[in-house]
């Protein structure tokens, strides 16, 4: 049913869209030897996921649609780790590993295609904690907490399990069995850490993919902490239209989390699906506007030829097309137990 | 064949030539309610082990004496979180796993009523390390390195394993199923760490016996990793006279690790065979002296009526005589690939 991708549509597919490759070459090499590479992409079920998700939920399109196994890590023990509950854990991981499936079906991707992974099952097991202690005696505690820097959350006093953090990925690169690991860009630092320690315990580095972020849409970056500025996935219409109405957006600036997620995700699936994006205005402002890319639309914003109120309304819609497709009767009965 | 001791008597015998017990109170309690309560005392084969060890030996004896179980733990895994190589590792333990028996029984304490353990037999159990991250969760970065601080061998540009040596001795409590700990009085922080956070993973808190810690030859503490400064099992009366002849012992003043040896080792040995501590000096010098206790000893060296030539020379013999109880030959052996 899927035609056939020559090598540079399979390295060009996993490459899009991603800020740095670790290293490319490698990447090149990985796609020209194997025919169905295997990478993983870890999400710990700490806050509540955001339509930020929808990021790495398409990056994995992309991998399957290249021919990648692709692995999702829901790692349970790095989100106690990063401060989550231990007594709320149980149920957040069961939120997750509904709304991480429901994330990436909404994007047209057939999840029966993925391989879902609960961390505590093959981090608890003997060989693994011996790899991570013999890791904890190569890196430096500096390197550690430098490493976790940008990943874990900032809080006072910090403990040590955030350190130790940073070395199960490390680890978790080998047991899971993979060729690559997917990410954002804030792991950079834990990825730069494998790649300097696994051959150190005489394993294999790995290629790193890592994705850029997208700003929250009051300027952070977008936080599952952070209520106001990231739509959840149980948002429903009237809520997301408002959040958009608050959100960061000034007429002729194109740098803000609006931008980048009409950028990144909504112009990509519209690519993929050759779809245009249609701004809906009255014929009284000019009519409609129709665009085919991302370019096109940035152009006209800078230009002030859009105005801030009908992109976010615009966008507004797109976004809950897209939640439309989460069965999310089920996310709700789970949410209420883990939030 | 033993007389059965009465509760004053076990508390005593338990409690002699310690530094500190926390608590007490907890331990009278648990010599009133239990017939044979349960006590670890733990060491890491990294350095080789030195006279220094007696110490707890003796310690070891009492407790037996007072109708504990005792388990000895050596603890292979931390002697790797303490900067001992991977690949000499299992050398190391297996030097120590002859070299602490032979102590033990050089002492004159049956070792089939001791019961060895080896670290990572159990420390790398799922249901352990899943109580390292959870105590990792709790535990502050800097809380962690203070109570490591007098364990860890000090070095540049310090390592995560050495941080989280203090929480796998804190677990170790429970996973040995023991109602007390013994260790010198450097392991203090880390009993209190014990002490402060096993409740919290709801487990009991814990008996701990503190030892004092035996000053090296040359003044500092009794290190197993500084040749000069201790007496090594193997070492033979030639250089143990030697190594004596150079020690720091100024007369008249006591304050020096001969002194602490003599003090804790050499005259409770001799107390409990009901020996005399014999000088033996030429009739020119006045003939032969005896001592019954170390507290006339140490009145006679302030005194100066005891020469600091000949106390070395009579502590250099009985250190010989108890290392001619320790069996050597497999000993030189094991040596020779660990060290």
């Amino acid at each position: 049913m899927r035609k056939k991708l020559s090598f540079k549509e399979r390295f060009e597919l996993v490459s899009r869209n991603l800020q740095e490759i670790i290293s490319k070459e490698e990447l090149k090499k990985l796609l020209n030897s194997k025919k169905q590479p295997v990478v993983y992409w870890g999400t710990a079920p700490t806050g509540k996921p955001h339509i930020g998700y929808m990021l790495p939920a398409l990056k994995i399109a992309d991998l399957l649609k290249a021919g990648f196994h692709v692995k999702i890590l829901l790692a349970d023990l790095h989100a106690a780790l990063d401060n989550t509950p231990w007594d709320v854990l149980e149920y957040r991981y069961n939120y997750y590993s509904k709304a991480i499936p429901e994330m990436i079906k909404a994007i047209g991707v057939d999840v029966k295609e993925l391989e879902f992974i609960k961390g505590s099952d093959f981090q608890l097991k003997p060989e693994y904690t011996r790899d991570i202690l013999n890791l904890a005696s190569l890196v430096s505690v500096h390197d550690a907490n430098k490493s976790a820097s940008e990943v874990i959350k900032i809080v006072k006093n910090p403990k040590l399990s955030g350190l130790i953090y940073p070395l199960m990925q490390v680890i978790d690169e080998e047991y899971l069995k993979v060729d690559a690991q997917l990410g954002g860009i804030d792991q950079r630092k834990i990825m730069v850490l494998a790649r300097e320690n696994l051959s150190k315990l005489n394993y294999l580095p790995r290629i790193e993919l890592m994705n850029p972020l997208i700003p929250g849409l009051i300027g952070e970056k977008m936080s599952a902490s952070n209520d106001k500025s990231k739509i959840d996935l149980l948002d429903n219409r009237e809520i997301v239209k408002n959040k958009l109405n608050k959100a960061e957006c000034i007429s002729g600036n194109p740098k803000n989390g609006l931008m980048t997620f009409l950028k990144y995700v909504i112009m990509t699936i519209k690519k993929d699906k050759n779809e245009k994006f249609i701004i809906k205005r009255a014929k009284v402002y000019g009519g409609d506007l129709e665009y085919e890319n991302y370019k096109e639309i940035e152009k006209d914003f800078i230009n002030k030829k859009l105005h801030p109120q009908d992109l976010k309304n615009a966008v507004a819609d797109e976004i809950s097309n897209l939640l439309d497709k989460i069965d999310k009767g089920e996310l709700k009965k789970l949410a209420e137990k883990a939030y």
